[in-house]
């Protein structure tokens, strides 16, 4: 007979693995003993140097599938001089586990883990429980989540519905699911102009005049002002180089970057027309030639109250006495790859300490994050 | 009986001396030795170890004294491999004289010593022509005519007019005087915001937002519509910059530099104060603070049409058979300094080459400068 690991005690061991993206550093490993001994069937779904772990209790294309997904990877911790405790030690004292990771994500994998292992070794339901961990989130992710999607095609792997344990709570353990996200889209403009002196204007194109209108257009009035589920959507230029060090000289060329994080009034490709045709109307005007490269790292999505939702703020209310906002708010997550494949929710811990130096959680939250899951799966099954 | 010197043949013997800025190269004491000969009072007005040469034919505060302003420093040649003929080699050719300084603007002080000579030898005047010359026009120029309208505020020498020798006719000789040039000034503008994420931008205060604010504001319309004898002004963003690798990231920093030239409807004072009334008034509303660093390197000025404006112009129209021009348009030369001493006026070569490779001037073009220049002596002596 299994027995069910706490979910806080696995947390420490595996912030205890030197996970940095793109290092395994013995998450996955870990994770793949746990879950082996507890019957679930894994495969590493390594790709281009990325360890990816896939782990399914149950039968392969069972009428029920319920999935969860998560990274072990973490970003660097900076100076461990910083840290009150050492970053990779697991560290605990007073109720709190320390250490990189502890808050995003490691506590949220365990937890997901630690329940599946208990839910399917105590009440084998009637149906399968897939994991999907990455070992790259943090870093490019083009060969975590996505690797192990794309396996799951090939394979003929399947969920009906997945819950994403990124840290969904602002404050309070219960208080918000994400039921979506926006998008994000970067454009990386170049204006070419033509050198001058500043004197004489009429002589040259001012690149960075041209630029200005470009921007000006696009920072005047908000894109939208928001949608049944959304927040407006924010443009943001991050940074705007020149580095011409000669005051009397018009410069030759411009760049800028502009980030939008877009909601379901737009997609990718309507923001590029949106800005290639402001480019072109200026261009016309002013001689000035803009180049544009576009990267859409995730379009918005969003999985639309119903059952599915219901099922799991239903779960949170219950065990957390809070009734859940249904949000769609903060930046991207691997939910904008597992929304390709089904509908999916992102349900974790409280935010806090997040990428900062002495990230710690309360064992305690991680256990109640655990019997969150658990009441989940059983009502999924039930 | 002084021989007067050729001013194509000293052209050429002064671009034999290398001086580029801030070195002397022979160029004064050549020159020193030539007004010398001639009975020409010179002194060496050196200044933070920037050469500069004072010469005066006639007594000191002779009830007229003509003034002639010019500098023998050049710009570097670049590579000279890049050249047809070395850059310092005053190679004369089919009329051509070739090498830095042939337009701008050793010629021209060429032409104005020769015109002097033989002025002052072959028809002494009742008066005084004084020579002010500087090694240190291209460079800072906080040493250079400066430092000569110091020395002779000190030594109670005066001019009571002037000619700068800078090449004043776009394309041919005779077709422009400037009586006077547009301010110029350079704000250095410092946005400080909050840095934060992207998707968070409630969190945070762009300063590029802030920035883009104040530039869209002043390049959005016209300073103004020119004035009686002024273009309009104008103003150019020379460079942004960021600096901000981060497309995710809002930074906390985003400089610009703003060069604004100005006619008479404006100060380096006033445009100060309208780009800080800006400023604060986008801070209050952003939060994003600005700090702006001003350098006003020239007012504007203008020396009014009037008897010596005619004289001149006169004397030009005489010798090319073309009426000039009376300008205001271009960059800024030392005669923004010599203003605060007399009337100034800028009557020289034909710029063509200045700055550029294989930089040459006509020797016929040098001469006949020369003979306008002699014109002007003995019309104002007359
Ligand atoms: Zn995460
Ligand atoms: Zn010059």
């Amino acid at each position: 007979m299994t027995r069910t690991p706490d979910p806080a005690d696995l947390t420490a061991r595996l912030i205890r693995c030197p996970s940095v993206t793109p290092e395994e550093g013995g998450a996955l490993q870990l994770l793949a003993a746990e879950l082996g001994a507890a019957g679930f069937e894994c495969h590493r779904v390594d790709r281009n140097g990325v360890p990816n772990l896939f782990a399914r209790w149950g039968a392969k294309g069972a009428a029920r599938t319920f999935g969860f997904n998560g990274h072990t990877d973490v970003v660097p911790p900076g100076d461990p001089a910083s840290w009150t405790h050492p970053p990779f030690s697991g560290h605990r004292q007073d109720g709190w586990i320390w250490g990189r990771g502890a808050t995003d994500m490691k506590s949220a994998v365990a937890a997901f883990a630690a329940a599946a292992i208990g839910f399917v070794t105590e009440t084998p339901p009637a149906g399968a429980v897939i994991l999907t961990i990455t070992g790259d989130e943090e870093g490019p992710g083009k060969d975590g989540t996505r690797a192990l999607l794309d396996w799951m095609r090939q394979q003929g792997e399947r969920m009906d519905v997945c819950i994403v344990g990124e840290p969904s709570n602002p404050d309070r353990m219960g208080e918000m699911i994400k039921i979506g996200r926006r998008g994000s889209v970067t454009f990386g403009i170049e204006a070419q102009g033509l050198q001058g002196h500043a004197a004489y204007p009429h002589r040259a194109r001012n690149p960075v005049h041209a630029l200005l209108r470009l921007l000006h257009d696009l920072t005047a009035s908000p894109l939208d002002a928001g949608s049944p589920h959304f927040d407006p959507s924010g443009l943001q230029v991050t940074t705007i180089d020149c580095g011409n060090p000669a005051s009397n000289v018009i410069p030759e060329k411009a760049r800028a970057t502009v980030n939008i994080r877009f909601n379901d009034l737009h997609t990718g490709d309507s923001l590029d027309r949106m800005i290639r045709d402001r480019a072109r109307a200026i261009a016309a005007e002013t001689g000035v030639e803009f180049s544009i490269a576009t990267d859409i790292s995730g379009e918005s999505f969003l999985t639309k109250p119903g059952p599915f939702v219901d099922l799991v703020a239903g779960v949170v209310r219950a065990e957390t006495g809070i009734e859940p906002v249904l949000s769609t708010s903060g930046g991207t997550s691997d939910a904008r790859f597992v929304k390709d494949h089904c509908p999916v929710l992102e349900f974790g811990l409280v935010g806090h300490f997040m990428h900062q130096v002495d990230e710690r959680v309360p064992a305690d939250q991680v256990r109640q994050l655990a019997r969150i899951y658990r009441r989940i799966l059983e009502s999924y099954f039930s």
